[in-house]
């Protein structure tokens, strides 16, 4: 089944099953999951349905997932940790069209993209862009949509809450260092256009199916054609062989099993691009002229403790990242914000576009807290308290929403 | 079975079969390992005996590792990869008595460590110490022994090439955290001293068995307790559930299960510390005056490739790390060391107990070609060329020693 992008047939759980102080744990032997209140104050207004992982996904770890979809797996925040890597197999899935079969990565290295757009245009395969360049960037990875759980209009698509990222290291070919041996792009060149390798199904229009993103040409600094996700060979389930990835640009822009590249004057006009993934009023119908989602803002989330925390002395964490901008610094309050403490960042900085977890020891009293975080980029901008309602419900950064609510008995 | 540390009853290999140009093959449903030669150059001794991974290292990628016996595991050089933390399912296992029952990390929040040598001496549960404080640092974990098999003069014990050593993150309390808790050190403390929490058998001197090692005091700028490994639980075939981890350190330093911490004013006159772990000359029996396996010196390897290249382009991999500072740079030669071009890094810094994977690109003819590495760290300190003899096989870290021989068709 081909679903077309931003459908609305995937699943669409209640938001708030994907409150935290819910867990999904995992049942019985054959994976059927159940979501059940742990805390019982507020009722499950139902269970959910057993979804397990889609055979091209089964290599994952169902116990830290969250199964929306076949094409929509989102890690679990208790899953999250304090890491400063998301390991691959707690790594979120999003597909916009169901993967190609699973050989494409048998023989990676014969993998060849086209590259248009530019002085020499031509075809490389996998093996000759590894001895083009290599680099290792960490970078964060999250959908448009992560967050959208806590929209309260009822944006269609896939109920993400916090666990549609996280940080993974790629490794691959600078994309300028490609270009330089294409012997660049051409003068009037404004964006790069990715287009993915998906098989598209016969008597549609490819235009409202196909997997093809453009950014501005400015991600040129940063982008790199990447075949390694955390030092292992790229899977089908994260884009493998191949993959357009713009550290620093939410998801959709890191185009999966690219097959082309160009350098053009204009966005594609593929229906993901041209009307999907924009930013508009609730009501309003996609278009060129709206907002797209390019570059990721400043986030943060609270990722411990989740329901229960012990009366004094109590570690809380966090992962915080600036986007294109990286984090300088987080602030923590258990009061739902009204007294702010700044968190301390744990572990290794993984450079401008990684996350990186956090961690305040905070004395806690008897009662009920909202604890909250906000994290400031270097750029001086700091996560709004307010969700920006659109229509999609996209680009959630909200600290009053991504905050938990737990317990101190 | 119990083995006393640096028990020469360890199955002693032919170094011949470290030598990168074999490459130990899974075969069959069994595991059994067998060696096999890919060139056919140079004919085997022998085939290795058939060796599986034990019970508590069942989870371990078996094809990642050379199996030198029940305490002794070794990466391949092949599945070093290039990435800047080693996946612990990769990651070597060297342990000096048989590990404790996996039990003891079941409830690992109620381990207890006890403290002396301090104002308020006492014992504290590993759930207090989460509490104390918590940091994360990247450090290269190696084995004094690792490069033995390159050692000519036959040194017993396990005959590592360059897979005894990984570079991991830990995350646990800073020691110097605890020790404030505890009102600070005793004025004549010269030594942190941590004792295992390994069962020792009946009727044989505890001394000659306990793994407890003294380290300088001047470790406790780095030194942790750690509870995570790579952001997991501590594993029992790791040390779990508390480590004693000093950044910069031999392996052998880094007390796994560790159940006291004491700060003295002398080195432990355990059998382990005080002949064990000594640097003498060939002949020599180990003594507590003899220079201890303490700091790591600056040291790198090749890791890609390992036999055959192509004519033309080809990118060189390799590892470096600085020991106790961090690495500086790495220079690579494809004619065994007189002609040397400085490597570039690839990745994220992780500081300067981490390693770093290095890359080259480099044209290459027809005809064997013998590609080293040298390195040098940030106090100017370079990789010697030769390895120095001493008695046990320790510490080598010659540049000519941890080269591979190519070849291009």
């Amino acid at each position: 089944m081909v679903m077309p992008p931003n459908s609305r047939t995937e699943s669409v759980t209640d938001p708030a099953l994907k409150n935290p102080s819910r867990r999904r744990l995992l049942v019985g032997s054959a994976g059927a999951l159940a979501s059940v209140s742990l805390l019982g104050v507020v009722p499950l207004a139902r269970a959910d349905e057993a979804k397990t992982l889609p055979d091209y996904a089964k290599w994952k770890d169902q116990t830290a997932l969250i199964v929306h979809s076949a094409n929509t797996m989102e890690t679990e925040r208790g899953a999250i940790g304090s890491g400063v890597v998301t390991p691959s197999a707690h790594l979120y899935v999003r597909n916009n069209l169901p993967p190609p079969e699973e050989e494409i990565v048998t023989n990676a290295d014969a993998w060849e993209v086209s590259f248009a757009g530019v002085e020499n245009p031509k075809s490389l395969t996998l093996a000759e862009l590894k001895r083009l360049g290599v680099t290792s960037v960490a970078s964060v990875l999250q959908c448009s949509g992560n967050g959208r759980a806590f929209f309260t209009h009822g944006p269609g698509g896939t109920q993400w809450s916090v666990g549609a990222a996280g940080c993974v290291v790629w490794t691959g070919v600078p994309l300028k260092d490609v270009l330089e041996t294409l012997g660049g792009a051409n003068a009037d060149a404004k964006y790069i256009t990715g287009t993915g390798g998906e098989e598209l199904p016969e008597g549609l229009d490819p235009k409202t199916l196909v997997v093809e993103r453009s950014v501005p040409v400015a991600a040129l600094d940063q982008a790199i054609l990447a075949w390694q996700l955390n030092d292992e060979p790229l899977p089908v389930s994260h884009g493998g062989p191949l993959r357009l990835v713009i550290p620093g640009y939410y998801g959709v822009n890191n185009v999966k099993y690219v097959k082309s590249i160009a350098f053009t004057k204009e966005q594609t006009d593929a229906k993901i691009q041209a009307s999907g993934y924009r930013i508009r009023d609730v009501g309003e119908k996609g278009a060129p002229d709206q907002p797209s989602m390019w570059e990721m803002s400043v986030k943060s989330w609270i990722t411990a403790p989740l329901e229960k925390a012990r009366q004094g002395r109590n570690m809380i964490y966090g992962v915080a990242f600036g986007g294109v901008h990286d984090v300088a610094k987080v602030e923590v309050s258990a009061d739902g914000g009204e007294s702010w403490k700044e968190a301390r960042f744990l572990g290794p900085d993984l450079g401008p576009y990684a996350w990186r977890p956090f961690v305040l020891a905070l004395d806690m009293s008897a009662g009920e807290h909202r604890i909250v975080s906000r994290a400031t980029d270097s750029n001086g901008n700091t996560q709004p308290p307010e969700r920006t309602k659109n229509e999609r419900g996209y680009g959630n950064t909200s600290w009053k929403d991504h905050g938990v609510t737990v317990n101190v008995a």
